[in-house]
């Protein structure tokens, strides 16, 4: 098959995982998670149980899926190339492209209330998040370790990938929480904001936020 | 009840708890995770499931209970005595705090070994573990905000927290893994040098690790 074909199937793949989540989210939060099968969820979208599970290990990680669920290879490719670096300017690539990512790809900010509320409520569904995140931290880690010099101690690029995920996490959250804004539709200036406090708490002798 | 027999009930509790870790750890080195239930564990502990469930609500997070499991009341009221400052002054204390804790009540690098391993083989141990890293982050942000100003931004605790738990992650992992080196029987300085990383990856213009 040929990378044409190939491109039709990831994105039905997508599709599907995509309407998985959806689904499972809208039951949840109809019939309360624990309430919620994933032979409930397999029929509402219209595929077999055996089916929902190469996609999803449980009915939890199908709910939680969150953004950036998948990183565009485009924008992964420019932050390679970008080469080695000082880790700080690594860092700053690295949150440009989450920010980009999160621009290009905007979540729902309902979907994403729902989630944090639906984990803070269920403790395997708060898990189940968690794992979510942590295998993000681990996939820009890998991400940032190409890019970087070998020599670099190991532990740089799964600092860099933990604090960017720090700032995408805080942000989301933040945003997700934040319904009295109207104005903004994206978590872009929420993550933002997290990045630039974070700076802020690092760097020495800058301004302080009390 | 006084509060010496709090504090009797409180010990108890908390060696309990210690022991119900031990042995669903070593029950599952020996049986593999999947064969472990909480029957079994209870019945090696000598307490009934029904008592499990009042320290663990899963086989998964008796397992994962890691250190710094709790923090020492005298280490937390110094912490908070330091007052309103700086976040960056108040990471560093943190960063402090939870490294004395460490020193104070070392665990196992061969235990905490087991857990990561544990969790890298079974996706709901793994979710687990990240699950009790997060409910660390959310007590230590509490922490931190009752002894920052009112008027800080609330972000800033939660990414304080955020900082000092990567840090303590990063470096009880790598402690946990350096099976080489067995001059150090203590995550200290690897949890100190996570900080280093940290600190030297947002301020500007440092050497560099490459």
């Amino acid at each position: 098959m040929g990378s044409l074909g190939e491109g039709l199937r990831d994105r039905r793949r997508r599709e599907t995982r995509r309407e998985i989540h959806v689904v499972a989210l809208r039951l949840a939060r109809e019939h309360g998670f624990h309430k919620v099968t994933v032979e409930m969820i397999s029929a509402e979208v219209g595929i077999s149980p055996r089916t929902f599970f190469n996609y999803f290990p449980s009915k939890e990680s199908a709910v939680v899926e969150q953004p950036p669920a998948e990183l565009s290879p485009d924008l992964v490719a420019r932050f390679i190339e970008g080469g080695p670096g000082r880790p700080r300017d690594v860092l700053t690539d690295l949150t440009r492209l989450l920010i980009e990512q999160l621009a290009q790809d905007p979540p729902e900010r309902s979907e994403v209330h729902d989630v944090f509320e639906l984990a803070h409520s269920a403790p395997t569904v708060f898990a189940a998040l968690m794992a979510r995140f942590d295998a993000s931290r681990l996939t820009l880690a890998a991400t940032v370790a190409q890019r970087m010099d070998p020599d670099t101690d190991e532990q740089v690029p799964d600092l860099i990938a933990s604090v960017a995920m720090t700032a995408v996490r805080s942000g989301m959250e933040r945003w997700s929480q934040d319904t009295a804004d109207d104005r903004s539709d994206s978590p872009v200036l929420y993550v933002q904001r997290a990045v630039t406090v974070l700076e802020d708490l690092l760097a020495p002798g800058t301004h302080d936020f009390t």
